[in-house]
């Protein structure tokens, strides 16, 4: 397989349908870019495209929804129900495969580097891309949002990491970052108790000192009238789909819940599922170089 | 993904170097199509040689490499320890993705034509492309090999299914066909007592009343003083690998021996793994669309 990296910005635009297609085509228009999900949200104005590419493919298509989006945008009008601080919002990397999380950090540099000399957006590096630790984390990185920002830039807490401290006069400021490819993993329990669920959530969820890299919570699901454990695997490689599953399974037998069955939402990396046919068959030696799509 | 095949044509020359490259350099020269693997034996003077393409490139390589072979082996003078009948002895053409066996099944009549209408050379349609019931099994097709079907080919039971009723003067004949792709598993047992890993084998292979498509034996790993179920998984549809390996290690802890682990010799299709993680994860509602590279 080919290099391999994902992209998944978020434009601060939920509602004019044009503004949104032409943001899209711009992904549309690099040859070799895969547009694979799109949502918008019309009370958060905000929305969330997916798309795939060979690293300097993907960077292209970036760059040239960024650049839509500033001349489209203007932060100075926009409202929406959540916290934003760009028209190009943020701009995660994801290495999903024959890439590592170092060529991804390296393209949120690269990335970065061209909005502020191209475009003369500033940029936050966050996540894994962060090059100072109080930027890891994007909820701190966007804390006080656009208007607060523009307060604030000038601090030496709030500088941007590339370009001066100040806002792109319509773009705002725009966080790009590199991180682990997400999935979204329900597990169903055989219970219509949902006390159950929430005390098997927080027993896998990192900030209840589970698996660090797991959001987890117990909700009903009302149709089903079963209890479900709802989970954010934020890095299938610090806790493998398997390890989650095989403890939600631990978890709910002390209080003879049996599961019934789990479900992936939206999209996976096939290496999630390799890994977890590895584990389970208990498979020695093995390379992902056995699997016959790998080697095209 | 884009529809994927194999191909793993079989050649009566596993001496000369020169003429091997040769008929490699045919299936190389087809843009899209991917040399995997080839091997051969000087004892057997035979090749085995491994590709994957779009089915009309890997068709196209077949093709190209049939002919090569036709020009540069002379089946009347060749020699070697395994059954053969042609310079190209057998075709099959195997589904990976995004292809039927019904597919395959058409590659194989398709190529079978090509043979004998521009190279002359006749053919038999074996396994799933078989139109005869006994020809579906290769051993049959090629009883008597070269020098016997010489004899007999124009006998109703071993007339060819394309071409008349005689053998190429130099290429012999060809059994083109489609089977499902084959993956080599082996089960290694926490014991030294090979009859365990032999009764396992029995439990399990086909020709025993096991899962119709399982060939396996029970033999003894010196090296490592334990003994393995060496298993052939000709369908891994039919009997996937989590059935197999879960029978195994039921069959064994009947004789208080645990599985030690599996191996996978050589290539997977990616599919045979993704069902092993649907099937332990209890996945509901999976669909192989959820992988974020077959969406490319």
């Amino acid at each position: 397989m080919a290099p391999l990296v994902q992209c998944v910005p978020n434009f601060s635009e939920g509602r004019r349908a044009d503004v949104i297609e032409k943001i899209l085509n711009e992904v549309r228009s690099v040859e070799g870019v895969k547009l694979l999900d799109y949502s918008s949200d019309k009370s958060h104005n905000r929305s969330v495209v997916t798309f795939v590419g060979a690293p300097g493919d993907v960077k292209e298509a970036a760059y040239r929804a960024v650049k839509k989006a500033a001349e489209l945008i203007n932060m100075e009008e926009h409202l929406g129900g959540h916290p934003r601080m760009g028209a190009t919002d943020v701009i995660p990397f994801i290495p999903i495969s024959e890439v590592t999380m170092e060529d991804c950090v390296s393209l949120a540099n690269e990335l970065g580097k061209l909005l502020w000399e191209e475009l003369g957006i500033p940029v936050y590096l966050y996540e894994e891309a962060a090059v100072r630790p109080d930027r890891k984390n994007l909820a701190w990185v966007r804390k006080g949002q656009y208007e607060g920002i523009k307060q604030e830039i000038t601090h030496e807490s709030r500088r941007p990491d590339i370009g001066d401290a100040r806002l792109h006069h319509t773009a705002g400021i725009t966080a790009v970052g590199a991180r682990p490819p997400l999935i979204a993993y329900n597990i169903n329990l055989d219970t219509d108790n949902v006390d159950i669920a929430k005390k098997i959530a927080n027993a896998i969820r990192g900030s209840k000192g589970g698996f660090r890299d797991v959001k987890a919570l117990g909700i009903m699901i009302e149709e089903l009238n079963i209890a479900q454990v709802t989970i954010n695997m934020c890095d299938y490689k610090t806790a493998p789909l398997y390890r989650v599953f095989e403890t939600v399974k631990n978890e709910a037998a002390r209080y003879g819940v049996n599961v019934l069955g789990s479900e992936i939402v939206g999209l996976t990396p096939v290496d999630a599922l390799i890994e977890t046919a590895e584990y389970y068959l208990q498979l020695e030696d093995f390379s992902k170089e056995q699997v016959l799509e790998k080697r095209l």
